[in-house]
């Protein structure tokens, strides 16, 4: 058996997150039957990081095992050739027979992106969040770096959800502005649900002046998600790169 | 009476293009709607470049006339309330009585867009022509030159077109390099319809090494539409500017 990984970029809008869920269009389905169309045989598909409904990926991995002597080029052919324009597929390689992209992973970067000007343009709508007001991003960069090192990361998980262990690692974290756009890179070792987009929509509150970094600190430190802000929408995130 | 000005950009895919046609929707129609409802009287909409079908604009500047006495930030802030995410105002100005759109305009920028790698990426497709083999951008560059100045544009008209006078005036053209991106930017006094995308579909003969400069030459100076190459898509053209 061969164990094949892929680079796979998608656009999320139009999919309810990576996972299969019964009645929903999700890309690991999307994904799944058009490998097996190829490979000629059921498979089982791992992905580095499942996606929720709506994020994006510019550089997510998956792997899966097949019997099949296809080669690398024809395959991602293939694939590009069936899947819809919203998932392609940027690199097939041959990996160790013991890879897996979810348990292999050292880290992965997420980036949110933020449209920070009077209006929206109609070309990255679908890509960003679009913030009117100004922000102060030296005060967002200073704040973000509080999220180094290990954390119990309560504070910003999905309400209602239970962990038996809510600490993750982040390894880095910075806010960075070009021309109009303002981006948040996160790389960590492992993530909570809508942690990230918890997070980015906390520190809008500190770039807009209502919280302060110490604010910031006093969520963080408490645990509490009801301390924290909104939950940054869904689109502006794009799963950017796993490390292994 | 006032004029008032607008500054739109839309992205074009949905709609079968700015002008007005009867039983399709088009930039115009879905845009002077929602004027008239924010000026409560009908009104004549002008645009500066009439852009075809899924044909972007980043920046089409549009005017009409109105009795209605509300105010600039209200109008913009209105419209783009009621607008579709794909058509945003981000501009509106007190115009001089005098002032008309498509007759003011000294000259238009457009930009072509392509997309230069071995794979398409899911954020650009509808905004972009991708061509996975590589191209020559330096002869691109020195080619796409010829057409500076006074011509005949025959050669690059749409098929089947009867023009009294084909000879527009180019008044600036390039082509660069930014990452896996080349872009054509073509400045003119006025444009033969689909002139653009047949002068861009042309040049890639030339990228790609089947025609040399000269043939290009050979080809405009033919006047012959036949002679040319194929028509750029439509999705890869945006409308950048129009100067007064």
């Amino acid at each position: 058996m061969r164990n094949i990984s892929l680079i796979v970029s998608y656009d999320g809008t139009n999919y309810h997150g990576w996972q299969c869920q019964p009645e929903l269009i999700t890309v690991q389905q999307t994904l799944q039957e058009r490998i097996e169309k190829i490979v000629n045989h059921h498979i089982k598909l791992f992905a580095g990081a499942r996606t929720d409904s709506g994020v994006h990926a510019y550089g997510q991995t998956v792997n899966f095992l097949t019997s099949s002597t296809i080669e690398l080029k024809g395959l991602t052919r293939g694939l590009n050739s069936l899947l819809p324009p919203d998932i392609r597929i940027s690199h097939a390689g041959e990996a160790d027979r013991n890879f897996h992209s979810r348990y292999s992973a050292k880290s992965k970067i997420y980036i949110y992106s933020i449209l920070n000007s009077a209006y929206n343009t109609p070309f990255y709508t679908r890509y960003v969040w679009h913030i009117p007001y100004s922000l102060n991003v030296l005060s967002m960069n200073r704040t973000v770096k509080l999220i180094t090192g290990a954390h119990d990361f309560s504070a910003f998980k999905k309400k209602d959800t239970l962990y038996q262990n809510p600490i993750r690692e982040v390894l880095q974290a910075g806010v960075k502005k070009r021309g109009d756009f303002i981006y948040v890179v996160i790389e960590g070792a492992g993530f909570l649900r809508y942690m990230v987009r918890n997070i980015v929509g906390t520190l809008m509150l500190v770039g807009s002046g209502k919280l302060t970094e110490n604010d910031f600190r006093v969520i963080l430190e408490s645990k509490e998600r009801e301390k924290a802000g909104p939950t940054a929408p869904a689109k502006g995130l794009f799963l950017r790169r796993i490390k292994y």
